[in-house]
């Protein structure tokens, strides 16, 4: 059983989801945590993201609570006191300050949020609180998502060992009207609130701002986290020796639910690397690994299997950064495709990597020395059929 | 029968189609044409694009060879070669200067140009050279279009009446392996150099520009136009009160290829301009439009007849630019879907619009009086299907 000393989860079936599943989870701090966040870059915010937004400003909160079943987004001022009506209704039953509940929601958009049966379903849920429940709380956040997605790590500090755990949502960067990318990571690990920011953008910055599904970004996407301390541990800061290995460690977690997220993506059937090297700066490199894995020619390819390499190397021409194609190397995994801009052997050597469920494109500008990547899935009939039907 | 004053055109098959059609168009004019082009913009262009690009620099152009099936992209210097050895042979046979030529190609990427099966078929298509032969020209030109795409105008200038036709192929902005988007306008009136290039920068910008099937750009795209000034009226230049009608004529001429292109865009069925008003610069209104007809979510549901205005908005919302989500409104052809940022009627009275093959959606930001919009396409399963199952 995954526990992280000082926190309580629950889960319970409120009846949001009509199917009866579990739609309603809550992590509790026993003691209020510090708290940092990052939130959908959309300038079109569900309630529960304005919400939060605020109330992560004080960089404390002791409780989350996160329903499925109905995202709260383009609801009005009526969402949005919805949003404040649940977190009032779960701050007087654990007798906290409303101020430290951050509510979170993903689902059916345009719909309200039924503030009643969540109501109603509060006391069972707190009831419910104990050590454990991660993965009970990962599956009551699922929506279009075909498997729980959670993961753990261990970090030593000094002679303590803290807990870093997370708990995510997602296939494909969005769902149709299932909007969101959701994750709440919480640990027992000691970490001054300003640190703590900086681990979490850092660290979502390469992870979950790598993957790219289908170039959408959700009006609800939002990345919780909380550090009660109750390790006990001197606290950590940015001049910690211990700082660059929690940031390391945080990544690494975030990366593989980001991963987790990609292979449930709406109807991929490949997971692949966009590695652009030898870009002059990071940003041009990153250009051209996002035009590249968000070109719908090159996603359509890779579901075909076929090792098109014209279409990827067009892509990353049409990105807006000047390089020489005369000079590009592209890779398929360890397999040379092209040199100076011209394919380099016989189809036959390169063609089998496509075939891989994993693989890497490697492009190389020789242009300078800076690199970038992003993890990409293909494009497939079912993300055409689980998009345009979804609603009939 | 629609003929040019002093142009003639031919087209023939010279075998590079293995299907047999046509594949080799030749437009000539009797005398040099004063000549604009406008080729595509991205970095990794095809070799008749190159030799294109230096030979319209002197602003003068006789003869315009065409071939279809192979593309002569991603061919190094030896397709450079080719492309200069095809001019060589056109203008041997033609009788005129070498660097009068200009070649464009679309099909296959990679492939080298049949330089010589091409060479056999030269004295058979100028034999063939005459007034009109338009539309067979236009066929020669296809690759996976479903129906040629030509059209005509006739204006106007004091008392004479000048010719515009144009000769485009494209379905999709790029075709799978088969590039491109190109386009040929001749006209018989006289109009100044820098004028020529003028209109047509601007009518492209206003046409082809504001079409998007998949974003992708190919490596090929060309928009090549000669005036041969056989009308023989006053030459047009920019002060000349014929001008701006001479650019809205254009325009409109480009307009009807530039639908025709959307029309056939691969495996779609609606077409449907995204138009957005009251934004504070044209710039701010054109990047709302782009993302909202980039977007795979708005793209599939307009796939499934789903009107989904929440996928609309947070495509708008992700555009990189600010605007107030509670002031949008949003029509579908005139129903109104949504005032201050909420849906404002049953969602029956506006998704019949949904329906219609051809619609408009219009967001007003309400942030200032710029506008812009495009002209996008749904995706369907034959998109994914075309494009994954080309090669296979």
């Amino acid at each position: 059983m995954i526990s992280i000393p000082g926190f309580q989860l629950s889960s319970v079936s409120s009846g949001v989801k009509k199917s009866g599943k579990k739609d309603l989870a809550l992590i509790f701090s026993d003691v209020p945590a510090k708290a940092a966040a990052v939130f959908t870059t959309n300038i079109v915010k569900a309630a529960p993201v304005i919400l939060g937004q605020e109330r992560i400003k004080q960089g404390l909160c002791q409780a989350i609570v996160v329903n499925s079943g109905i995202a709260n987004a383009f609801t009005g001022t009526s969402g949005y006191q919805n949003a404040v009506q649940t977190t009032k209704n779960i701050s007087a039953s654990l007798g906290i300050e409303e101020s430290l509940v951050i509510p979170s929601s993903t689902g059916l958009i345009g719909g309200p949020l039924p503030v009643a049966k969540i109501k109603k379903a509060i006391p069972n849920l707190i009831s419910k609180l104990g050590p454990g429940g991660v993965e009970e709380a990962a599956k009551a956040i699922m929506t279009t998502d075909k498997f729980p997605k959670f993961a753990v790590r261990k970090l030593k500090i000094g002679k303590k060992e803290g807990t870093i755990a997370a708990i995510g949502k997602g296939a494909g960067m969005i769902c149709p009207n299932m909007a969101t990318m959701l994750c709440f990571i919480i640990t027992d690990i000691n970490i001054n609130k300003t640190t703590l920011k900086k681990a979490l953008v850092n660290s979502v910055d390469n992870s979950f701002n790598k993957i790219i599904v289908d170039g959408d970004t959700s009006t609800n996407d939002s990345v919780i986290m909380l550090s009660n301390g109750v390790l006990d541990n001197n606290e950590i800061t940015l001049k910690s020796s211990h700082y660059s290995k929690f940031e390391n460690v945080l990544t690494d977690l975030n990366t593989e639910i980001a991963e987790m997220i990609v292979k449930d993506g709406e109807g991929a059937t490949k997971v692949v690397k966009i590695d652009v090297q030898g870009a002059r700066t990071v940003k041009e490199a990153e250009k051209i690994a996002r035009t590249v894995g968000n070109s719908l020619l090159v996603k359509t390819a890779f579901f075909g299997e076929d090792p098109n390499w014209g279409r990827i190397l067009a892509a990353a021409g049409r990105a807006g950064v000047m390089f020489n194609p005369d000079k590009v190397e592209m890779f398929f995994d360890d397999k040379r495709v092209i040199k100076n801009g011209a394919q380099f052997q016989a189809e036959s050597k390169f063609a089998p990597v496509f075939k891989k469920p994993k693989f890497t494109v490697t492009i190389k500008l020789k242009e300078g020395n800076a690199e970038s990547y992003v993890i990409t899935s293909d494009l497939s009939h079912e993300y055409v059929s689980i998009n345009s039907e979804y609603r009939t």
